[in-house]
């Protein structure tokens, strides 16, 4: 199974140095990779549709990494080819008022993806137990509380049918600096440059922890966490590519069994 | 320009009899056409970059059309290509029941597409003067105020910066015959089938007539009406693109101006 080598071992002690960011895996050149895309965005876009009529599950992409790692592109060029239809996006930006007057899970289940429905969370709840724990907003004691809040969280949107993925882009920090320069030097991408990238840059370390910390404390089984090398966007596509495919593969979808008398209806139709 | 062949002129008396749903257009023949596809599939791409970086207007189509004229594949086919983060579509059901105890105009403005997004209704309010006429659940009276209604709250999400692009998808009863046969013969499309959609089907007639009311009171100069002959797909996707890039075209979009701190701060990178 390719997919297993992206997928964080449930309850192993894990270090993001242990993998490296420019991987492209031994077996497979940038050619055949991406021959295989195609047919991989196929076999996706074929169990979206199945998802969508069957209306008992839905998907949850929750999409992670550093700034400049490549999640907007990666919704665009690995998930692009999803029905719009039953595909809903949702970037997570600091919390307006009305979110902060709440608990910190209150506006990620309100974009909850409903059933027959995938979602993709650019960032998300967890930014709650990064950002916030890298700048001290909250107390250790706090994080830890959000890491089994978040646990339960993840409960309750399974019990609801919900699959959950999570996939963490592992960029280098030389590859964040080619990708800010790129935007500074790119009058089409100025837009995309926040001072602050440089900022959060100085804690790149910090990140990595509490990344880790993410990782040891909210893994499961049925919600396990996928460390995809993302220094090469041919490979990081068809990685998460093949991660979707392989989590809409074991929620066992099928269309939903045919009402009978549409026999009837159809000889009518045709008298 | 070949969109305006679609565009309803403003104020004119129309019939949608007097367009032929079967219409592929004289100078293109389907291989040209779908070689074109791409090329603006492109355009539109590039265009919603500029609309999304900008953040100061949005866009919104209202996709209308009798059951089986192919809204949702049009939202696949020809729309399939923009960035799904910028990209939100919603479906039109029956109302909820708090829905229903608001005003018929409530649950569109909550979705309306937020500046630099483009939104894709597939049905829309407009469904409130057409379902609703056609079996009088509401008063003549009430029609002519929904209207108003309908073109002051369009007025309104103008004043916002949303382009609207109000589509019709006009397809004839024999084709929308055999798109139900279809969902009957094919087991994959069984869910997709609505018995009730062969009782609207008996009042074809009487759609044509509330549609014809439609483009004639809520038709304006800033947000038109386009009547795209859907019978065939190929058609019917290359006519919605044009209509999309000259739309997006019409807002003459900009990267937003660069901060002038950018040259100084990527110096520094470079020491």
């Amino acid at each position: 199974m390719p997919v297993q080598r992206f997928k964080l071992e449930y309850g192993k002690k894990f270090r993001l140095a242990s993998i490296d960011p420019n991987e492209t895996g031994s077996e497979h050149d940038r050619e055949e990779v991406e021959a295989e895309l195609k047919s991989l965005k196929e076999q996706l876009e074929a169990l979206q549709n199945k998802l969508y009529a069957g209306k008992k599950q839905s998907v949850l992409f929750v999409i992670q990494g550093m700034d400049c790692s490549g999640k907007d592109g990666l919704v665009k060029h690995a998930l692009g080819g999803l029905h719009p239809q039953g595909f809903k996006v949702n970037s997570f930006r600091a919390p307006t008022e009305e979110e902060s007057a709440h608990d910190f899970l209150w506006r990620a289940h309100q974009i909850a993806p409903a059933k027959g429905m995938i979602g993709a969370f650019i960032r998300s709840y967890y930014e709650d137990v990064l950002i916030t724990r890298v700048h001290n907003w909250i107390s250790g004691e706090e994080v830890k509380s959000r890491f089994k809040h978040i646990n339960r969280f993840e409960k309750l949107l399974e019990s609801g049918g919900v699959k959950i993925v999570k996939i963490f882009l592992h960029i280098s920090k030389d590859f964040q600096m080619a990708r800010l320069r790129n935007r500074l030097t790119d009058p089409t991408k100025h837009w995309k440059f926040d001072k602050n990238d440089l900022v959060e840059r100085e804690s790149w370390a910090e990140y990595e922890e509490a990344y880790e910390a993410v990782f040891k404390h909210c893994s499961s089984e049925s919600a396990p966490w996928y460390i995809v090398p993302a220094n090469h966007r041919w490979y990081r596509d068809w990685a998460v590519l093949q991660i979707a495919v392989e989590a809409l593969e074991s929620m066992n979808l099928a269309f939903p069994e045919s009402d009978p008398e549409l026999d009837l209806i159809l000889e009518k139709l045709q008298e």
